[in-house]
Protein backbone atom coordinates (compact mmCIF):
# COMPACT_ATOMS: atom_id res chain seq x y z
CA UNK A 1 0.00 0.00 0.00
CA UNK A 2 1.69 3.31 -1.12
CA UNK A 3 4.35 1.58 -2.04
CA UNK A 4 3.94 3.53 -6.03
CA UNK A 5 3.67 7.07 -3.85
CA UNK A 6 6.89 5.88 -1.78
CA UNK A 7 9.23 4.99 -5.04
CA UNK A 8 7.83 8.60 -6.37
CA UNK A 9 8.53 10.42 -3.70
CA UNK A 10 11.81 8.77 -3.78
CA UNK A 11 12.79 9.58 -7.47
CA UNK A 12 11.24 13.11 -6.80
CA UNK A 13 14.02 13.52 -3.83
CA UNK A 14 16.71 14.79 -5.77
CA UNK A 15 17.43 18.37 -7.19
CA UNK A 16 18.98 17.29 -10.41
CA UNK A 17 15.89 14.84 -10.85
CA UNK A 18 13.65 17.76 -10.41
CA UNK A 19 15.22 19.66 -12.57
CA UNK A 20 15.05 17.01 -15.50
CA UNK A 21 11.19 16.74 -14.80
CA UNK A 22 10.90 20.79 -14.83
CA UNK A 23 12.56 20.94 -18.38
CA UNK A 24 10.70 17.74 -19.68
CA UNK A 25 7.45 19.75 -18.70
CA UNK A 26 8.92 22.32 -21.45
CA UNK A 27 8.95 19.43 -23.88
CA UNK A 28 10.07 16.36 -25.08
CA UNK A 29 14.13 16.04 -24.90
CA UNK A 30 16.70 13.97 -25.74
CA UNK A 31 19.41 12.43 -23.45
CA UNK A 32 21.91 15.33 -24.92
CA UNK A 33 19.74 17.86 -24.51
CA UNK A 34 19.08 16.77 -20.51
CA UNK A 35 22.45 16.58 -20.10
CA UNK A 36 23.18 19.97 -21.08
CA UNK A 37 22.41 21.95 -18.51
CA UNK A 38 24.08 19.97 -15.69
CA UNK A 39 27.94 19.75 -14.87
CA UNK A 40 27.60 15.76 -14.55
CA UNK A 41 28.24 13.08 -16.86
CA UNK A 42 25.69 11.22 -19.18
CA UNK A 43 26.42 8.51 -17.69
CA UNK A 44 25.44 10.11 -14.18
CA UNK A 45 21.90 11.76 -16.20
CA UNK A 46 21.33 7.95 -17.42
CA UNK A 47 21.25 6.83 -14.05
CA UNK A 48 18.99 10.13 -12.90
CA UNK A 49 16.45 9.11 -16.05
CA UNK A 50 16.28 5.63 -14.84
CA UNK A 51 15.08 6.64 -11.63
CA UNK A 52 12.34 8.13 -13.00
CA UNK A 53 11.80 6.31 -15.89
CA UNK A 54 10.74 3.19 -12.88
CA UNK A 55 8.58 5.30 -10.80
CA UNK A 56 6.99 5.95 -14.02
CA UNK A 57 7.27 9.97 -14.23
CA UNK A 58 8.90 9.50 -17.70
CA UNK A 59 8.49 7.46 -20.33
CA UNK A 60 10.93 6.52 -23.30
CA UNK A 61 10.33 7.01 -27.20
CA UNK A 62 10.88 3.95 -29.00
CA UNK A 63 12.74 6.04 -31.93
CA UNK A 64 16.00 3.93 -32.76
CA UNK A 65 18.56 7.54 -33.02
CA UNK A 66 16.92 9.11 -30.99
CA UNK A 67 15.06 8.51 -27.87
CA UNK A 68 13.15 11.73 -26.62
CA UNK A 69 12.32 11.62 -22.89
CA UNK A 70 8.85 12.77 -22.06
CA UNK A 71 7.30 13.22 -18.48
CA UNK A 72 4.32 11.43 -17.14
CA UNK A 73 2.55 12.62 -14.76
CA UNK A 74 0.47 10.57 -13.13
CA UNK A 75 2.61 9.75 -10.10
CA UNK A 76 2.86 13.17 -9.83
CA UNK A 77 -1.09 13.38 -9.42
CA UNK A 78 -0.63 11.17 -6.83
CA UNK A 79 1.47 13.41 -4.84
CA UNK A 80 -0.56 15.98 -5.26
CA UNK A 81 -3.27 13.88 -4.00
CA UNK A 82 -1.48 12.87 -0.51
CA UNK A 83 -0.43 16.50 0.21
CA UNK A 84 -3.63 18.26 -0.76
CA UNK A 85 -5.38 16.16 1.97
CA UNK A 86 -3.35 18.43 4.52
CA UNK A 87 -3.97 21.83 2.48
CA UNK A 88 -5.95 23.35 5.51
CA UNK A 89 -2.67 23.41 7.21
CA UNK A 90 -1.14 26.00 5.71
CA UNK A 91 -4.21 27.82 3.92
CA UNK B 1 18.83 25.45 -4.01
CA UNK B 2 15.47 23.17 -2.89
CA UNK B 3 17.59 21.43 -0.47
CA UNK B 4 14.69 21.55 2.12
CA UNK B 5 12.40 20.53 -0.89
CA UNK B 6 14.72 17.55 -1.03
CA UNK B 7 15.02 16.82 2.77
CA UNK B 8 11.15 16.72 2.76
CA UNK B 9 10.54 14.60 0.13
CA UNK B 10 13.06 11.68 1.17
CA UNK B 11 11.24 12.48 4.54
CA UNK B 12 8.10 11.62 3.03
CA UNK B 13 9.32 8.88 0.42
CA UNK B 14 8.01 5.86 3.53
CA UNK B 15 4.87 5.19 3.98
CA UNK B 16 5.20 4.65 8.30
CA UNK B 17 6.01 8.10 7.83
CA UNK B 18 3.37 9.52 5.87
CA UNK B 19 1.06 7.48 8.09
CA UNK B 20 2.42 9.15 11.16
CA UNK B 21 1.13 12.92 9.29
CA UNK B 22 -1.96 11.52 8.49
CA UNK B 23 -2.45 10.59 12.30
CA UNK B 24 -1.07 13.99 13.29
CA UNK B 25 -3.33 16.21 10.98
CA UNK B 26 -5.99 14.77 13.12
CA UNK B 27 -4.51 16.51 16.01
CA UNK B 28 -1.41 16.55 18.41
CA UNK B 29 -0.43 12.71 19.79
CA UNK B 30 1.92 11.00 22.33
CA UNK B 31 5.03 9.16 20.59
CA UNK B 32 3.42 6.30 21.96
CA UNK B 33 -0.30 6.90 20.63
CA UNK B 34 1.47 7.68 17.28
CA UNK B 35 3.41 3.90 17.78
CA UNK B 36 -0.27 2.01 18.41
CA UNK B 37 -1.48 1.25 15.49
CA UNK B 38 2.03 0.17 13.96
CA UNK B 39 3.80 -2.88 14.32
CA UNK B 40 6.88 -1.64 15.09
CA UNK B 41 8.91 -0.63 18.27
CA UNK B 42 8.89 2.39 19.87
CA UNK B 43 12.11 2.89 18.80
CA UNK B 44 11.62 2.77 15.44
CA UNK B 45 8.64 5.24 16.11
CA UNK B 46 11.31 7.71 17.44
CA UNK B 47 14.07 7.14 14.85
CA UNK B 48 10.57 7.94 12.01
CA UNK B 49 9.85 10.97 14.24
CA UNK B 50 13.16 12.29 14.50
CA UNK B 51 13.53 12.48 10.47
CA UNK B 52 10.31 13.99 10.23
CA UNK B 53 11.44 16.80 12.58
CA UNK B 54 14.58 17.08 10.93
CA UNK B 55 12.45 17.52 7.75
CA UNK B 56 10.35 20.24 9.90
CA UNK B 57 6.81 18.55 9.30
CA UNK B 58 6.96 18.03 12.83
CA UNK B 59 7.51 19.64 16.24
CA UNK B 60 7.39 17.95 19.97
CA UNK B 61 5.74 20.15 22.53
CA UNK B 62 8.53 21.13 25.53
CA UNK B 63 6.27 19.35 28.55
CA UNK B 64 8.69 16.96 30.44
CA UNK B 65 6.19 14.06 30.46
CA UNK B 66 4.12 13.76 27.36
CA UNK B 67 5.79 15.77 24.56
CA UNK B 68 2.69 15.63 22.57
CA UNK B 69 3.58 15.87 18.44
CA UNK B 70 2.25 17.97 16.25
CA UNK B 71 2.27 18.20 12.10
CA UNK B 72 4.06 20.89 10.62
CA UNK B 73 2.80 22.24 7.01
CA UNK B 74 5.55 24.76 5.89
CA UNK B 75 7.68 22.14 4.28
CA UNK B 76 4.11 20.00 2.87
CA UNK B 77 3.26 23.45 1.09
CA UNK B 78 6.42 23.56 -0.72
CA UNK B 79 6.02 19.94 -1.90
CA UNK B 80 2.53 21.67 -3.29
CA UNK B 81 3.65 24.18 -4.87
CA UNK B 82 6.51 22.08 -6.81
CA UNK B 83 4.16 19.45 -7.42
CA UNK B 84 1.25 22.34 -8.64
CA UNK B 85 3.99 23.64 -11.12
CA UNK B 86 2.64 20.21 -13.35
CA UNK B 87 -0.50 20.27 -12.88
CA UNK B 88 -1.99 20.73 -16.48
CA UNK B 89 -0.27 17.69 -17.33
CA UNK B 90 -3.12 15.59 -15.65
CA UNK B 91 -5.47 17.94 -15.31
Amino acid sequence: MGEQLTTTLAALADPTRRAILDRLATGPASVKELAAPFQISLPAISRHLKVLERAGLIARGREAQWRPCRLEAGPLEEVAGWVEKHRRFWS
